[in-house]
């Protein structure tokens, strides 16, 4: 095994987190009462069918600060946001690029650097991965992004790009995810496969299932993952 | 100016000092008498010529890897070494993967990264790139290469595919870079330009010409560069 690649929203990064932590300042210099962890879960909802509709056709090829500004304008609709300036919506959005990692990611990233490539393997597109990366002080060895190959996970043609690109056997390639159906379909494309669950994501509730026995590593987070990887 | 990216051979890395260095290894153990000054710069003559081959449809797209193997076929029947295994083959073609970097480069990259984001910006392959930046702890934020456009420099679909990849007007991204035409090419697009010279690419021997006063920097080195970044 050559290459650890990671999914990002959720795996490495606490969306929710960080959206409740800058809506409670916009809800203070706005004057605004929403509640941002109600508004987070519901942006992240948006997610899939709209990534599903890219899929099908209904919506051209476009990258994923374009997908969530288009569900970010009807949130701001549905939760009766006004007095936004364009410059604040697009901050807002930007707020993707933002995320701030959980606490063992750093500490995890930089001892699993020492013997691997750790690539993102990410349906965030490649400026949001990069700006996130150097903000948080991710230490990739490169930025691999759903961008890249016109296709979003958990399209095969996202591992097996990769792969490829990597110049790597599929089973030379590990992706790194806290969601099952993510891993699930690494796996079917010749990926080994690291869960690392994250209970918080959702706030407590885990949404996606849990291990079922068929992933390679199961490990509690990225320290642990570099524990069993050595 | 948010982005800073760079061409790679002969700017960021020395590949005739470290194709002689590996080179003179190869004749102790394999008994050969190859000068491979002239074989580092035969090899890095045919270059150009492949690309264009590739430009004008002669060839499919393929990545620098397979391509320096095609010329590396040719080369090793008229340079006339015989007894090379296909695993020694394979791995001399990889001494591309292992160039290693002129002095400057990673004490200028280290200061530059504080500032700017850094990317390469090069014909050489992804997993070429990676390896490479492993290997010599070069510093990079991202890893842009020809093979994400299928285009090689010079042609404008490299420096504007990057600027759009990073989200960024031209004018808000820099390329760094030995050669002229490179950065001429860069500032047909609206990209900025700093010209770090490295005479000694050659052997000695600038090839490319040298600045004309129309670059926006020039740097003797990277070091330079940070400098007169700052």
């Amino acid at each position: 095994m050559k290459v650890l690649t990671f999914d990002v929203f959720g795996t490495v990064v606490d969306w929710r987190g960080t959206i409740i932590e800058e809506g409670a300042v916009l809800n203070r210099t706005k004057g605004l009462q929403v509640d941002w962890n109600k508004f987070a879960l519901q942006w992240r909802a948006g997610y899939g069918p709209i990534m599903d509709r890219v899929r099908k056709g209904a919506l051209p090829w476009m990258k994923l600060d374009d997908l969530h500004r288009l569900l970010l304008d009807d949130l701001l609709r549905e939760f009766r946001i006004a007095g936004l300036t364009e410059d604040d919506k697009r901050h807002l959005n930007f707020v993707w690029h933002r995320l701030k990692p959980w606490e063992d990611v750093v500490p995890g990233l930089t001892r699993l650097r020492r013997k691997y490539i750790l690539s993102t393997l990410s349906n965030g597109n490649v400026s949001l991965l990069v700006d996130m990366a150097k903000r948080a002080g991710l230490p990739w060895d490169l930025i691999l992004s759903a961008e890249l190959f016109h296709h979003f996970k958990t399209d095969p043609e996202v591992y097996l790009g990769a792969a490829k690109m990597l110049d790597c056997e599929p089973s030379e390639v590990m992706l790194v995810a806290a969601h099952p159906p993510d891993l699930k379909a690494a796996q079917a494309c010749g990926l080994r496969t690291a869960f690392v669950p994250r209970p918080m994501e959702y706030g407590g509730e885990q949404k996606a299932g849990g291990a079922d026995g068929s992933f390679d590593i199961v490990a509690r987070d990225f320290v642990d993952l570099a524990a069993q990887l050595k």
